[in-house]
């Protein structure tokens, strides 16, 4: 006879509280000039007192070990248990409350036992008269509150250090770094200063650098800071006497690098080596900012938006397929209840976290992260609705950021581009309604988005200029022309074939027409340009976007880059020296046009049970690289004359060209039109290798 | 030339945050056996950032002390300061915006200066958008911060200390008490017991006492508690081998006693000694019980809840008109939005709510304050309509308590008292948007109000017992007759003048109807008796219910007292030996009985701008006292042939009956009716004096 053995107990907690708590503590950490510098929208908290309960059937007594984050009271059949845990229970039937009081982070609880260990079968309740399914992650470690997230750290070494005339010590660490600076051999009592710099100019310059700090060494030997820094260079100037060293050691200054433990299973490599440059650039930008959230940059500000998040998940897609970060960051940027204003303030950044929850379907085929938020999805959608203007369009009201991107644009009243955001939003919750058998709810938010999106094609199609113009402002569409409307309208397929290729020649491809300045916006920009074939020019607008970054010096993205402006005026913004964010994460953007258009993995079908693998060699001789999917790893390898192709499961179609029959496969080889074949890839774990005339 | 004095600064923060923080450290207090208690409502919090801004025009250059509860962030025309304050600024005009961070407390903010001193003018917004006016409460000293509450302190030492035969400390101060233990010459590493006692029984009970403590002395000379309790008895058993002595002093047993600096305005005297020690044993109850709010009772639970505060303000109208504590009481019971549940869940303590804002009103006039709530009557009105059953009556939804009382009665279905509630509360909202000037709201406020109390005496009235029944389940109208749904048509004047005096004779003075057992309903029953004249009866009853827990040795008034138990069953409640409180609010309505209906003071219009004075003496010789109003104290004396009224403004009407004409009093005496007359007191303070022959 087999004992039943222990089941697996997790932390619990109510639904959301602990990615609500996360963020704060996030987003709480960011300052600037060392003036703590709180979010600019409403800081959320999870709830103080949380019950948890379950009716259990114990068939022998039992001895249940009782863990919480927070105070707790415990109630057996409704009586108050006045003894410590552990809790011990004859044979038999009861109602377990525990209930869980926690100011700090957040309450949370942990049972240990058969029949009472905490899981998903529990019930949690914030005493409004519900009870619903509690929030978990997985935490099975009793001893390990749910509120140390746990991190990877290593020590570095700068790659250089030296002493300025004026005897401040300069330590180069080689590359963006973040992680908890750590002075050696500085005696006891010591009064320093430490200026931060993402470039040595930022370093050495004490009146603007964004980050630094007074520091009063309290220990002997080595002294590691309490706050985690973003840097690559630190200044440290010791108030001691000139003439006297502060510093004893060969090796004053090191860091303790701190960074998310995560897998790198995506990969690029071609034979382009400038190409395979920004391709691990990009990955480590990424990298850095991906922590307990996704943070738009580590330097400043460190804090979780939506429309930064919406670029990173897709890039996480295809590079460490990390769900967890991913989750815990949805989950985070919704919030609680009541809605009072949009994801960070912004119109757009309401309409991306949609978005980002049917890309997150999409790419893991995770329904029931998706049930979990579906009500907030409504609520969400409910507020978006409640804020249409009288015309049924989307325009700002007192408090809105209308966005949309870093550059010179006029978004006073309704802004295109928004229209067509709130339009592809609505389809997304008519689909997710669909799936949770809301037949209603899918014919009225089908409505709503048609309607919203004939309106908008209506008013903003401007047939002269080929494309959609901005904005109305005051009642009157304005002539002016942008690529953002446009590309949305292309992304999600809001334009017929006639509109499209017009749009395309004469707004996309159109010199005229205002560049975009970010990396943000150039995600989707070249992405379009890549679902018009235009693979071979946007490999040249990487290598001098993103390559002109590298030339001058970077070693991760940035939030912004100008290429027509001077060197020295490349680390400057919002009015500041070096208010630029050097290690931003939409400067990643690479991970996702690389994996998606020239790799060609995407998924068709919720979780990759469908997906197409369309390689693109552009103007490259070869690519290879790997992308991750729920199943394992999908392998691609392709130059002019063949292609290999690997897949874990799922049904794949290999849709490639060649002027003649390709060879190699067996099974079905549909010719799609000229010159264009689909090949069914089933059989797991086989590698097909395919020959083709390009 | 007068130099422009500082303008009066006073602390800001964000409406309702103070209110709502200062509930939650207040019940976040509770204990049973030295388990920490949550309430069992959703505990609400402040917001975590707040900002705060005004536009200022500065004549000549000014320095700005700026003070905050929490971290700060300085913005002066949008541009952040990186300087610590004082902010020196230049003549000139300033938007100034400044941002305050703080999660263990509330944020707030304190600005000394003359255009920018912090009042009503400037703004509040917790980034959603809108910006409001800002919550204050009169604090001006920058030096105290908001959240330190000031309490007087005062040393008591016990009225007899001695040793019982197993080695036990008692002290008994002679009374019940609230404040931090002191114990003196114990030597320090000392472990000790305390159990405490609101009777003699509890603090000797080991097992079952309520509250205890587990000490260790960590100092030398004179240990201080610093968790308040509340007691009358202390057993302290020290850890020390047999034989020897922990204590060695004198009195090594004292309490600092912390209590709340009201001024004690309301008085009562009369010709019967017992009925004055009831007021003053009342006085006392409700002084312990109002501190940082209005708490139910001082052992247990220490909470904040909607229906025992509603009397106590009441009662406190009567005694010390300490508006600070009630409007801080009512502005944390209603919470934060959104609503989720009813006030504490129970559905009747949400209309009290609105039941006491309209008394808050009447009774000081203070229409600013109900201004700044009345969005939040608004959407807790919603939230009680929107719960509505089917048939458009009140009915418990799941999680929701239907209280009433602590009596043997069935709640489920349709409470005929909580329909008279609603509708009570209706009435109030049509009268409150009367005032905010909103006719529609007026109009539609009255109409439900209407509708449910038409729908309610259809439904409930029976004319064969000649009363309201207590519920309809199940569809089915229950021929139960309890007295609370009676007692409140009455008070509310929703009974016609016959109904009216069949509930009196055949509800309210018939012995065959089940009793009441706790001060809480007594508050209503014997004021409905007193409205119906029966003010004899009501001393009778007085005498014997307060008297008889007197006669039990009671030092302040209870939770519960039924006169027919044994005096060991006394202590017991919810299940537990010493669970019931023996310092209960709601146990000190006789001072509200007899302000209200001896003395016979009371508001017609908000503010006592017109009120009535209608002493009655019952069956005693004299009666004297003093109530308080917003413009000063209202002085009575009233005899078998005399009465003597002072008063400090307002128009009061006097009402009496007197077989003759009344002597003594110029200007107008109307005759009412038979042997009723009403005199007009209009001059302020001058002493009335009038002859009658009653």
């Amino acid at each position: 006879m087999v004992m039943n053995p222990l089941q697996q107990a997790e932390w619990i907690w109510y639904p959301n509280d602990y990615e609500v708590w996360l963020r704060g503590e996030v987003e709480g950490r960011r300052e600037e000039r060392g003036i703590p510098y709180p979010p600019m929208w409403k800081v959320e908290r999870p709830y103080v007192n949380v019950a948890f309960r379950k009716k259990v059937q114990l068939d022998q007594e039992e001895t249940l070990n009782i863990y919480a984050q927070g105070s707790l009271l415990m109630k057996v059949n409704d009586a108050v248990v006045y003894a410590p845990p552990p809790l011990r229970l004859p044979a038999g039937s009861y109602q377990l409350e525990f209930i869980v009081t926690e100011r700090d982070t957040f309450p949370a609880l942990f049972v240990s036992g058969t029949a009472a260990a905490t899981d998903s079968s529990w019930k949690a309740s914030c005493f409004t008269g519900k009870w619903v399914s509690p929030g978990s992650a997985g935490y099975s470690d009793p001893h390990r509150l749910p509120s140390v997230f746990s991190f990877d750290l290593e020590e570095q070494r700068p790659v250089r250090t030296w002493r300025e005339a004026d005897g401040r010590l300069l330590a180069d660490f080689g590359k963006q770094t973040f992680g908890y600076l750590q002075l050696h051999g500085v005696q006891k009592g010591t009064q320093l200063f430490v200026y931060y710099g993402e470039s040595l100019e930022e370093a050495l310059d004490r009146e603007y650098c964004e980050l630094l700090d007074r520091i009063q060494i309290d220990c002997d030997v080595s002294w590691t800071h309490t706050k985690g820094r973003a840097f690559r260079y630190a200044a440290v100037e010791a108030a001691v006497p000139a003439g006297e060293q502060a510093f004893s050691l060969v090796h004053p200054v090191t860091c303790l690098y701190e960074s998310l433990p995560v897998e790198y299973k995506g990969l690029f490599r071609c034979s382009d080596e400038r190409i395979n440059r920004i391709w691990s650039t990009s990955v480590y930008t990424l990298h850095l900012n991906t922590r307990e959230l996704f943070l738009d940059g580590i330097k400043r500000d460190g804090w979780v938006w939506s429309g930064d998040a919406y670029e990173s998940f897709l890039m996480n897609y295809y590079s460490f397929f990390e769900l967890g970060v991913t989750k815990r960051t949805l989950a985070a940027l919704r919030g609680k209840d009541p809605v009072e204003s949009h994801l960070n303030t912004i119109l757009d950044y309401s309409f991306y976290w949609f978005i980002s929850m049917y890309d997150y379907y999409l790419y893991t085929g995770d329904m029931e992260f998706i049930r979990g938020q579906y009500r907030r999805m409504e609520g969400l959608m409910d507020f978006c609705l409640s804020r249409l203007n009288a015309d049924g369009l989307v325009e700002g009201h007192p408090g809105d950021w209308v966005y949309i991107d870093w550059a010179e644009m006029d978004n006073t009243g309704e802004v295109c581009a928004e229209q067509l955001l709130m339009a592809r939003s609505l389809e997304i919750m008519a689909y997710f309604s669909g799936k949770m058998g809301d037949r209603a709810e899918t014919e009225r938010y089908d409505s709503l988005a048609n309607g919203l999106k004939s309106k908008t094609m209506a008013l903003f199609w401007d047939e002269a200029q080929g494309g959609l113009v901005h904005h109305r402002a005051h009642g009157e569409v304005k002539p002016h022309l942008t690529k953002y409307a446009n590309m949305f309208a292309l992304m999600f397929g809001f334009l017929d074939e006639g509109r499209a290729e017009t749009v395309k020649r004469r707004v996309m491809l159109n010199g005229e027409v205002q560049p975009i300045k970010t990396p943000y916006m150039r995600f989707h920009e070249l992405s379009v340009l890549c679902d018009a074939g235009e693979h071979t020019k946007v490999l040249a607008e990487m290598r001098a976007y993103w390559g002109g970054m590298l030339d001058l010096g970077a070693t991760s993205f940035w939030e912004e880059y100008d290429p027509s402006l001077q060197d020295s005026e490349q680390l400057s913004m919002y009015g500041r020296p070096y208010g630029k964010s050097l290690c931003h994460a939409w400067g990643a953007s690479p991970i996702y046009l690389l994996g998606k258009h020239y790799l060609g993995v995407r998924p068709l079908e919720p979780g990759y049970s469908l997906y197409v693998i369309e390689p693109n060699l552009g103007d490259l001789d070869w690519i290879e690289g790997e992308v991750p999917t729920p199943m394992g790893t999908i392998r691609v390898y392709a130059d002019r004359e063949k292609l290999r192709v690997t897949s874990p499961g799922g049904t794949g179609y290999l849709r490639i060209r060649s002027s003649s029959l390709p060879a190699g496969y067996d099974g079905n080889c549909a010719r799609m039109e000229d010159e264009r074949y689909e090949i069914a890839i089933t059989e797991p774990n086989r590698t097909y290798e395919i020959r083709y005339n390009m």
